[in-house]
């Protein structure tokens, strides 16, 4: 079974900001159901179909498959859940990782996300000093969830 | 948009069955939400992702991918809702149309379904005489809401 397995920060700061343009990226959920979410992805001229499982710690069951662009946009115009999630995603070097960092747009402008992507749970990473606290176990920053609870409703309350 | 017609009816009596042999598929729902449920299928060493709107009519939008047949099986092993649905699928000529007579196991035995699929909303089929009630309409018999209400759950208390 193909696994994910990803550590996820908050951002603070503009360090990041300097290495590359960023892509739009537009998704939405067929199911946000933690146990199974169902999301496409339109990515410029690509579309994707992803179903993850449920997070066993940083760790989760991922399945992808490329589709037509056309009808990634018309499943996300027509079926998935509302809100969409828009967000432009930079890729960022740092100590031979690549980190993906989120900027959020919509219902989720002003929240900023950091993921990497590793090959163990525990392999070692330095972490760049424009990443902040980690969210890796925090449901509120899953995607899906982001819908169903964007950042704007509740980002005032909290700390971060 | 990809739109699929068709129409579904009750099946009477064994008229359909000398036809040839029937082939099993297990298919399972990573989404039931009626606006847009996400099916899981393996047919033999095939697995298919398909993606399906409401319905309008006979009508509905319908994107199916093919994809690995060992990630299907996984996915229907683990990340399914459960029951998953078993049955027996048996293609049977009538004047010049294929009726597809699905033939249900596990928690939906005794219920044999016929599909027809069609060009065009209106178009005029000859019912073969082993085809009883017409169910096109009724969400009963949508394969989805045979996982949350199976046949054998309420099959007794109703007239067909």
């Amino acid at each position: 079974m193909p696994l994910e397995i990803e550590r996820k920060f908050l951002v603070r700061g503009e360090g990041w900001r300097d290495q590359g343009e960023g892509i739009p990226y537009r998704q939405g959920y067929l199911s946000t159901v933690p146990d199974r979410t169902v999301r496409v992805r339109l990515v410029r001229d690509k579309g994707y179909l992803t179903i993850k499982g449920v997070s066993v710690g940083a760790a989760r069951a991922e399945y992808e498959y490329e589709i037509p662009a056309v009808e990634a946009g018309e499943m996300l115009d027509n079926l998935c859940e509302r809100p969409l999630i828009e967000k432009t995603r930079y890729r960022v070097e740092h100590q031979g990782l690549i980190w993906e960092v989120d900027e959020f747009d919509g219902d989720n402008a002003g929240l900023i996300i950091a993921e990497v992507e590793l090959d163990a749970e525990d392999q070692a990473i330095i972490l760049p000093d424009w990443v902040g606290n980690e969210v890796t176990d925090d449901p509120r920053y899953y995607n899906a969830n982001l819908i169903t609870d964007p950042f704007t409703s509740w980002s005032r309350e909290s700390n971060h």
